[in-house]
């Protein structure tokens, strides 16, 4: 018997046609379903490929036991995520060694801040692993913004919105074009960091690119003091152009 | 009559199945299919829908009158190209005007460092434009590596490698992960650039990600002096990881 390939899957940013056809096929084709949730959700990837999963096919959700309960700087969060990613990693590859494949879900492109990344670090080497890059939630951002992100010679930073103020000011400035992922509540103080940097009223705020509820808001209308998860910041680079 | 729609469809960075459903479904309905290409060469966009375009489509080749045999300092440079997109815009136009939809083909994702930005700049507002979005070349360049790009809090910068060193190294020392584009005969002052900024050992050059060709070397072990045109150096980041 050979032994199955798991395989982390990018599905893009939320409209299921935005999957590549190499995803698609390996979806359509799928009989193992893996994805992570937290509980109590179905989750925002498991949501993408609804209607694509075929009818037979076994699911097997991963919960979080953790994500913003804890601190990230408390040693109790890496402990209890690294035993969950360990034991997610311990079903996958006991259904790999049985012969079958598994079809990992990941949300925009798994190795740009994906939680796959975890199970593919733990699972290369033990059994196969493949990966399929998809369109990242920030392409779909800037898609949505309808003007492009990067002309020339642009230089574009991507920033977590979790960083310390003064590490965002930093990156801001250094930048011609600006993508701040994983906002959240974190929303004000960038809103702060992009006024230190001289951007502020550039700022453009995408929710849920290419999803259902997607909204583009210049960032200086933008009421909340919170942004829901699926939310981007961004700044257009305004580079050479002929 | 009603008006035909321009889109500009993201490719994706090589292989016919990483386009997403969107565009492989966009590009099987066309009757015009339009594509940049440098004189004599048939373009790496049009090269990547080989087999999938349809028989009996138009196809509208917009041949560059210039590419790097004009600096970019040289004001002639901006007027010829400019000239150019004007040209181009004026087909797509007179296509759609006369109610035919037309696609125009796009290397990874169109509003990413793309040639479509500057006939979309020159279409808004006159025919109705609108853009697929593509998985990006970086995307396919870190997933050859089997490494991800970006953990946890990590700041990922762009950069042009046309840039002067100076800039490159200030980018470099201001990010966790890297990528760098345009690389071409840039690639001496890179390594320059990342030996600076103390990354040197850690760089990956990918050539061709994606497609037939694709090879992945350490940067320090990479022989030549020039990248081809498909290339992407990137560092990867180290950030936090359970
Ligand atoms: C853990 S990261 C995953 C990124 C994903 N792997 C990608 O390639 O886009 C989650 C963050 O990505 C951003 N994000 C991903 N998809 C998005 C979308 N469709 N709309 C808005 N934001 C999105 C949000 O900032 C969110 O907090
Ligand atoms: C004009 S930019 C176009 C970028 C494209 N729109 C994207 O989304 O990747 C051309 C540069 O992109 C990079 N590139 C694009 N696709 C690539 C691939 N498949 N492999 C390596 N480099 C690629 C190279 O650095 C090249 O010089």
């Amino acid at each position: 018997m050979s032994v199955g390939t798991v395989y982390g899957l990018g599905l893009g940013p939320g409209a299921a046609d935005l999957m590549s056809v190499r995803a698609d096929r390996l979806l359509r084709g799928a009989t193992h379903v893996a994805y992570f949730r937290k509980a109590g959700c179905n989750g925002q990837a498991r949501a993408i490929v609804e209607g694509v999963i075929p009818a037979g096919a076994t699911e097997h959700p991963m919960e979080y036991p953790v994500t913003t309960e804890i601190p990230f700087s408390d040693p109790r969060y890496n402990e209890v995520l690294a035993a969950f990613y360990a034991e997610s990693c311990a079903r996958l590859r006991t259904l790999a060694e049985a012969g079958e494949d598994v079809v990992v879900l990941c949300e925009g492109d798994p190795f740009f801040y994906g939680s796959f990344m975890h199970l593919y670090t733990r699972l290369t080497g033990v059994v196969p692993v493949e990966v399929v890059p998809g369109i990242t939630g920030m392409s779909a951002a800037w898609t949505a913004t309808g003007a492009p992100i990067t002309w020339g010679d642009d230089i574009l930073t991507v920033l977590p919105g979790t960083l310390p103020e003064d590490a965002l000011v930093r990156g801001i400035a250094g930048a011609d074009a600006v993508v701040v992922m994983k906002m959240g509540r974190h929303l004000p103080k960038l809103r702060r960091a992009l006024a230190r940097a001289g951007r502020a009223g550039e700022a453009w705020l995408v929710e849920c690119a290419a999803m259902p509820g997607q909204k583009v808001t210049r960032l200086d209308d933008y009421p909340g003091e919170t942004a829901p998860y699926f939310s981007i910041a961004l700044v257009h680079g305004q580079g050479r152009r002929p």
